[in-house]
């Protein structure tokens, strides 16, 4: 079930480094694409740091809405990620092409993922020169939501292989999500 | 063994998400701290991100020197990375009081820190609003450099469990970097 996260928390949906889908919309025409650059920024209000190449669909969208959603998809989606971070949604829509499902979002225009597990709603700050520069955006997130079935309570609590998060090397090759382990305290 | 990894593929040393120890060196003193907030930027010439909070010593040190290293630890120094991230070095040299081992870097004065899996030595870019609204560096990386035990001819193989990169959570909490997967080729 999706369950909202409070925002003072959302950095933990990413902060493990998994790899990302970006979702956007801009009037009619919305897409998806697969981005393993994307990062916290700050805790609260959170902020968020995504990568998003100027020749890419998406960038156009984000560029024209001034918003995007972070979603977060298991391993059951490699497959999918590896579909839509290969395709430009210029080349038709990728939704229905990659098999692609759309939940609406809380705060944001932008549909959500469907099937991943904990999503991020974002809206670009105006930061033009790094934008133009670095292909970088900054962001605020504005709503964060996860599957509680594992995420729930600030924690993470992975049971099924298949729900694991995922770390994008190269070349369609990823990591899952591994062993927990804990390390001392933190003060 | 340490080795020279090419710089166009130095982004896959942290492309995965890990945890990275940031060291740096100023005229006589010199710091490490953590980072779980460290991402790639772009291929080639590589730039790398990393959030420095202005209130470190490491950020005293980065700002005079313009340099930093990003070490990628394995498991077996998580520990050490909960350390030296819950302690500062204005209170005393850590690198001793932590038990961490300093190696030269190549191309830039800051030390690299002994036992990790992959270095990457970094020139901070000059952009000062970044830095300064967002406590953000952007950097180039110079050098780069890996374990070849654990990455080499621009792969990981992790062998040993101890080995495996590290992906933080919060409050000492981590997940080792999990099993690999191919998701079909990527174009």
């Amino acid at each position: 079930m999706r369950a909202d996260v409070p925002l003072a928390k959302a950095y933990l949906l990413i902060n493990h480094g998994p790899v990302t889908l970006v979702s956007s919309r801009s009037g009619e025409c919305s897409n998806v694409m697969a981005a393993a650059w994307a990062m916290p920024l700050d805790f609260d209000p959170p902020k968020v740091l995504v990568v998003i190449d100027r020749t890419t669909f998406t960038r156009e969208l984000v560029d024209r809405s001034g918003e995007f959603a972070l979603n977060v998809p298991p391993r059951r989606l490699a497959a999918t990620v590896v579909a839509v971070g290969s395709t430009s949604g210029r080349d038709g829509d990728k939704w229905s092409r990659c098999g692609v499902g759309m939940l609406p979002a809380s705060r944001i225009a932008a549909p959500l993922v469907a099937g991943c597990v904990a999503w991020l709603e974002c809206r670009v700050l105006d930061e033009r020169p790094t934008e133009r520069r670095y292909d970088l955006f900054i962001a605020e997130v504005v709503a964060a939501a996860a599957d509680d079935r594992v995420f729930s309570d600030g924690r993470w609590h992975f049971a099924d292989e298949a729900d694991k998060t995922l770390h994008y090397v190269a070349g369609g090759q990823f990591f899952a999500t591994g062993e927990p382990l804990l390390a001392g305290q933190r003060s």
